[in-house]
């Protein structure tokens, strides 16, 4: 049994009042969800149906609106059975709200919920880049409106990275959860950064993801007969999330950075491949590095740390909110290779956002995030 | 024997005894696992980390002695650690024992763990047939040694479908946990030959399962590049299963039965979908058959019934302990025909023993079986 | 029209002229193909580059018009890089003319290129039937419109199932080419329903088909994430392809016959496998059902009968035009059991069209069609 | 329609000559494959069976003898049923033997049949060094018996990577056809490197490969249920390929060269999808690249060169003997990025191998390999 280490307060009040009319509901974290019929709705869903903690109370979306999510996702039959309302009649009063939706919803939506007492984990590239300058720059290198319309949040706002940025998003009003690609990119690259183990101008990132980070639009990219036995790179360098990279390795690195991303499409369901690549610096050599990456995770409840005589695949963290990280280095060629691998609905996206909720709200930061997936 | 271990006094016991310091462990339900290391295993392996009341307190195999399951299944790394033992040496002691074994390992050891107090649950055919005159019928069909070993635990036991045999469940010393495709085809058929609403001579019932159903040993068989793209039937009209579901409609029947039954596999991992085919009886229309089933199923927590409006598939019981019927009659030809979905490891397999074992120690059914799998 | 490409004639002119400077293209059957740029188009493509007596001089569509073929089918270039023209602007003079195109394209278009001297190939349900009554029943079966618009050439049509009505398809003038679903089917059941070997009226046909069945247009259906792992019946007992079968059925059987009939979907790309049940007669054992098969299909290049003690799986005709058929039976509840497997893109769709020119021009009726697919 | 457009020499040649009373037969070159039963065995014979100057006279293994190759590989029945025989019994004249087995074995047994007369076409490292001194550093590397055993044919070999050494196996005894991951990555590193476009020093290499790489031996590791929806890297830096491709770059550089390079397997079943990347040098711009890549392989009937705007997938190149180069440029890093794309079982193998023996014998390089494959 895995043991959500729940803050003992919130425990006892639980425990005692548990057999008494309904309380026991109010004592749970309130979280509503914006955007609730994508894959990033039904994966939080999945989540909080197992949360000592926190509970959907409501389900926000511009679609399917009046459908019970179990019936676009059968699976959440007697498991969540909530009515997905519309944006414009949503009152319910909740502690946390979610937008699980694409980039621009969530900034014109955020401070109304804000400005009615909840703070706000947002999915998209609206609040990951802290000032309206860089949110301007990331915006512009991938086409769309470069005008943030919530500044003010901006400035409340942290970069929902966790390993990175827990103190951050303990005290943030507003998260923005990192991009699937940037979670396992940076999380594979961060203590080599850090650390200095490698010239950091030279970074190689070649990520590989599952069929689920394209979401659940149907179009004839991933049409099951085209997408069944093909793989294939695609936004060669221009991936919405190099941005987020580079910001955060070069917080690290303290000099700005420029890396190689390659974005691939492998027929996987669920899951990112990362190869990482960098030259190792001088007088650094492979037992330093996995020392620096052993360190650097050491207390970290979702990063795994492999030498190079284990192994490491996606069967490892399907299914879960892990991120592991496989620690090798080329002597021939003297490279540091890291694989980093995350479920990316989890991890990814879901994960992060429930993993940065417990943080905000002061629960065990592995509550609802503990279970072991599926095999096989 | 085991021996009173009351459900309410257990639940008390560890309310109040909650916040303090750890003695909440020793009120779980004890249960040992032979034959950890397979599909079987690490399934169960995966229920009882969700189980609020019992837990695993020992892995037993002959394989892979000494190694951490964790090892072999690196999901389950935090979650479940527990090295496997020899099954010489196993002296832990269990409230109930799992044997996720083949034929012939568990008639041949349940006796032992029974006279230490543990009840047992077995995977295979050992326990499915109550006197050894059927047991040899069966063992017959299937080219085993026909003797039964423990001819005394036999009359003991009970056949672990749940849904019509729980109490006998509840008080046995031995449960013989069904057959994937028995559960899928008995569950689908039950209604329909108990209300004679068909004529049950005529059943034909047309299995598809994913390939876990063949285990984890690996075969030209089910190499990934066969068997991908690739489906047949096999054992034509002689799976192991068909006694079962024979024996099973028959006592509903109130005669003998025989069954046409044709298994067959599909390149899904996880999953069975069942066609079951007979004429409807005379005067018995669609909606005669659908309030049949409604009503056999009202009150049991993992059979939904849906009507020929609806839809089921896969995707809703995949990950799930859920049997889903979906009922159809051909109006033309004057035919019922029933969809029965399972999940073939968990409802067909872990699932269902884990149920049995919710019955057999009066826990909450459901305990550690509510979840909704994983989608997509 | 087309006047005396006898195959004699035909061989004797290419191989003697063979070493000589190109004329031999001249004497290459033209074969011209609307809706290109479907399933249906691509297949036959794939077919024609290996066919050595009939070539694809025109493309034709709605959409992607001006467009290669190898720019939506980039494994053909080199092979095929015709352009997509517009039906309108259509002028190429060709042999035949194969329409794969969806119900009720063909029916109006057709004439116009039989009075130009072509003669048709449709894929659709527009000529399957050879009167405007049965079409009618049909469209009223599939909620289109019942009004067939080109009754005249529906009296000069043949249904394509060649093994059935090889000879009106070598005179047709138009060639309804028969549904995937149904050549399985009526290929399974035939030998059965004319040599009486079982009760007709009982007839059960459990058919799986993979996910190209639905054609190439993106759909949530099968959006790959929802697709891998999913498998569900569909159109329960209204499948578009039932009413050919039992018209073709009821033909050998002198009656008419009503089956059941359930599609089901399963997730690979290519292949059908369909379960045929009935009755054994009074009388009739395996033996002489599996006599019968063979006999039936003695002298057919593309059905292959395999006893009970064979295997049969999708593996054996995915990509080729091969129907194979498994014979089986259940003695203990005397029923015949048919598993038949065909290619649905190939046998199922292309290559029963190709199969058909063939016949209809006088060419060797395998040429381009004897290639094995690839394994794996 | 292909057209396979053999030299008029060699086809005059051979209709002239056809001497004794097997005349047709013997105006088709002859081939004997030894190691038919692998998946490099059934991957020649389906070319095979569309070359148009080419057949298999005997297939020769040490498994399997005295079974019809269409009997383990039924999608073969009809297009070919030779028996496997014993290599001991092996009397069959042949003008060229494939020999499809592992490391080792081609070594001990090719002068056998060089001395009747044969050339050879070695599918494994054996004949890819061209020294007893470099054969030793290969074997050394991956752990293998470091002694060659036929030196003497080692003077007599060519590296059958057609692209770069087209001369030399046209007149070569003995063809060491290449590595699946060194067609990938030498292919896409070649014109870089001659061209002096990067700092070769610096190249690194992600490659991902299909399953079927690993051949047709079930493993616990490709069994089916393990496999889906899995991915991962393995022997990281250390894969067997690796010298190959370092000893072609290196010539192609003028100075000893080291890759880093990544082999890792996702779950498609027939592809290899290889990222190369390296600095551009000093003064060398996208265009230069792709103008070098262009030019390098303007007479090249397999290799494509897409550009930057152009798409590059699995989907082009499955089922052909293509290898596609997508050219791309990170103008950020300065850096050249080229994703090589392969058929592992076909540019990887079986097809390089025909388009060997095609070179050798003087027929036209692309005959038995210019079909399409099959989509979807």
């Amino acid at each position: 049994m895995w043991h959500g280490h729940a803050s003992h307060d919130r425990l006892r009040l639980r425990l005692t009042e548990a057999p008494g009319p309904r309380i026991m509901v109010s004592n749970m974290l309130r979280v509503k969800l914006v955007g609730a019929g994508g894959y990033g709705g039904v994966g939080a869903a999945e989540i909080f149906s197992r949360h000592p903690e926190a509970d959907l109370v409501a389900l926000v979306d511009i679609t399917d609106v009046g459908t019970k999510i179990s019936e676009l996702y059968p699976h959440l039959r007697g498991v969540c059975d909530l009515t997905i309302i519309d944006a414009k009649l949503d009152t319910v009063d909740a502690d946390a709200v979610f937008f699980a939706t694409p980039d621009r919803v969530g900034m014109k939506n955020a401070q109304r919920y804000v400005d009615l007492g909840s703070r706000v984990i947002d999915y998209s590239g609206d609040f990951r880049f802290n000032t309206t300058e860089t949110y301007s720059e990331y915006a512009s290198r991938i086409n769309i409106d470069p005008d943030h319309n919530a500044a003010d949040l901006l400035a409340k706002s942290a970069y929902g990275l966790a390993e990175l940025h827990r103190d951050e998003i303990r005290s943030a009003t507003v998260v923005g959860n990192p991009g699937c690609f940037a979670v396992s990119a940076i999380l594979g690259a961060a203590p080599a950064v850090a650390d200095r183990l490698i010239d950091a101008d030279r970074l190689i990132i070649d990520a590989k993801t599952g069929v689920s980070g394209a979401g659940k639009k149907a179009s004839p990219l991933f049409h099951y007969p085209h997408r069944y036995e093909e793989m294939n790179a695609y936004k060669m360098c221009k991936h919405q999330h190099v941005m987020e990279v580079e910001r955060e390795l070069s917080l690290l690195a303290g000099k700005r950075l420029a890396v190689t991303f390659n974005s691939q499409v492998v027929p996987v369901v669920r899951g990112i491949m990362t190869s990482i690549y960098a030259p190792l610096a001088d007088g650094i050599g492979y037992d330093d590095a996995l020392e620096s990456y052993r360190s650097f995770y050491r207390d970290e409840p979702f990063v795994f740390v492999t030498d190079e005589n284990g192994t490491v695949g996606n069967r490892h963290i399907r299914g879960t909110n892990r991120c592991n990280l496989w620690i090798n280095a080329d002597r021939r060629t003297n490279t540091l290779i890291v694989m980093s691998h995350i479920d990316n609905l989890l991890k990814g996206q879901a994960g992060s956002a429930v993993q940065n909720l417990n943080i905000m709200f002061g629960l065990d930061e592995t509550a609802g995030l503990g279970g072991p997936g599926m095999y096989p």
